[in-house]
């Protein structure tokens, strides 16, 4: 019986995670449930699977929580000091689904507990990764990337035996935008760079897949999770999102996982690794997919790409000021601010003009992306060159 | 250092075994080579890896043999009996690679010395599968395939957690003819028969893979070798032949192995497990080839399939009946006596006249193969209904 504590319960992994979760009572407990501040969600699933603890965020929601937790023995907590105590209860598994920097405390935490850590959000590991990395080995817990690209190399990953791996192959869907023109991308409109093919996503990750920089931060994600230099990690369009990924070995083995595009299948692995538990999609049918293609990607059109990999391979700062910038432009390309070509104009600009020197801390990070969103944010106003 | 005997040295997997071997001296340490009777390459290989013992099976080649090593300092040995001798020297692997029912005694011998096993032939597994299987578990043999199909299942293959897997998917070429119709099958000549699309392979397996035959051998031979009823592995066409089969699991997650289409990356897997070692193949290029296809096989075309899965299903003596029967029809179709359809034909009416006991000795294989074999014969000469 594992103890589970989710940290971002109500959000689309976090609903992914309470299906499995409680789909197996007989497997796990659940210790924490914590949420920005949908109470009636958060104490609906608190109740029904009987959570020790749930918590908002958002102070302001408390009173609500504690309303509708009365009677019901579950305690209840508010404020982000409460969500990194909830973590700090040190569960047998943590899921850290919290987005953006607001979840980087919580899963340091947990982290810091020596328990498995499942990471769902990219924060972690592109914003602070030489942190999170060094805070998982002192402590001795164990990262699980949860994300299917992520997950589906580690699953193929010879963790023994590194110095045998040759590359990573990390799939990309190449987006909606994959076959259009590099005119046809500097007109596109919101509806169409949300629009993604292969996966239901919310509208900011559906922008990074548009202009491919999702990948970009994956593959840093990668190059701190798993042993193996930035370089020898290439990038592949495959337009079918079929497999996950793969690893390429020094014998001309190729391992890959493969899977349909629904999130509970990295999640369940994560929750019941090094076992296994059912989930229940329907058997992968090869034979009704037909055909899986393959790709390079254009660096011409995909601008991303060259930024993340000069990001990873220059290290300290540089991937927070990276995911910081993005998520500004990405936000004022959704608010009809600027074009789509634009979003990776306003980051490379960002990171020519602000280099301070690597974070050592937690604030140094939450620091240097406050920095380099109002640099972002300076350029929005100011219209890109 | 690891000792290594290779059983059929000058053939096609032996000759990549010894390619691999001899790239690896820090690693590999040659105890005996055997042939059956090509002597120039044997002595020759003898003399380049150092071997302690080489042996002819053909005991009339076994002076040329002595000529050919004499001053080496290299022991030489001729037939069938001094083979198995060689294999009961019991090295840290043996490579199984003689073709054929002439393969099996030797083959058991090194499974009786409880070292590690590599199986390149068929019959083993197929005719004599579970006396192999019963002397590997008693013996504590470990036996590794080296087939690029169920190689990639055993790298695929959890088994520590065999229950989780919830089916395997070979992977077939689907041979030449997997285009064209009944009617065009009817009239196929040997020089079609024996063109495969993707590997380079002998008359009799270039037939067996245009037949399905081969796929259907290999169904037989993984559910021998993996914890999976036969109702479990399913077959999936898939032209490219660049995956190479594949493990589901109950989560989802479909786990697989990809690579070029060369006997030397499985065949290296299994000198090094669990370890890896280098081989000089180009790394595995998806963008060059662009796309995979899967489709269902045709089992009205292709009743080899059906045949073989029922002679799994049956168990006892039916596998070994459909192989020896299958080797005889198609040594007639390659003379010209019969045509392409008549091979399944003749294996399914040699089926349903044979129903021995299922046999308890290797003696008991053999004289089942040789009834199976004497009663094709017969349909051949008959023709068939």
């Amino acid at each position: 019986m594992r103890t589970v504590t989710i940290l971002g319960a109500t959000g689309s992994v976090g609903t992914s995670t309470l299906d499995l979760v409680e789909r197996a009572p007989d497997r796990f407990r659940v210790k924490a449930l914590t949420a920005n501040c949908d109470v009636a969600k958060l104490a609906a699933a608190a109740i029904r699977t009987r959570a020790e603890l749930a918590v908002v965020a958002d102070a302001t929601c408390l009173a609500e929580l504690e309303r509708a937790l009365a009677g019901t023995g579950i305690a209840a907590a508010g404020g982000a000091r409460a969500v990194c105590d909830a973590a700090a209860l040190g569960a047998d598994v943590t899921m850290g689904a919290i987005v953006g920097c607001a979840g980087l405390a919580s899963t340091m935490a947990a982290i810091e507990c020596g328990g498995t850590v499942i990471l769902a959000n990219k924060e972690p590991l592109v914003s602070a990764g030489d942190l999170v990395t060094a805070a998982a080995r002192a402590h001795g817990a164990t990262i699980l990337p949860a994300d299917s690209e992520h997950n589906a190399i580690f699953q193929c990953f010879d963790f023994a035996r590194p110095e045998r791996v040759r590359r990573i192959v990390l799939t990309a869907s190449g987006g909606p935008f994959r076959d259009a023109s590099l005119d046809e991308m500097a007109r596109v409109t919101r509806e169409q760079a949300v629009a993604h093919p292969n996966w239901s996503m919310g509208a900011k990750i559906s922008v990074d897949s548009a202009t491919m920089m999702n990948k970009g931060l994956e593959l840093i994600e990668a190059a701190r999770l798993f042993p193996v230099p930035a370089d020898r990690i290439e990038i592949v369009v495959h337009r079918q999102s079929v497999i996950h990924s793969m690893v390429d070995y020094v014998d001309g083995s190729v391992l890959a996982q493969l899977g349909p595009s629904d999130m509970r299948v990295p999640i369940a692995h994560c929750l019941a690794w090094p076992d296994r538990m059912a989930t229940p999609m329907e058997p992968l049918d090869l034979v009704a997919i037909g055909r899986l293609d393959f790709e390079a990607p254009d660096p011409v059109r995909f601008r991303a790409l060259a930024l993340a990999r000069s990001a990873v391979e220059e290290g300290g700062a540089r991937p927070a000021i990276l995911n910081a910038a993005n998520e500004v432009a990405v936000a004022a390309f959704l608010a009809g601010r600027i074009g789509f070509l634009e979003i990776a104009a306003i980051v490379d600009d960002t990171m020519q003009r602000y280099d301070p020197a690597a974070p050592e801390t937690l604030d140094a990070v939450l620091a240097i992306d406050a920095e380099a969103r109002r640099l972002a944010g300076e350029r929005v106003e100011d219209g890109v060159a």
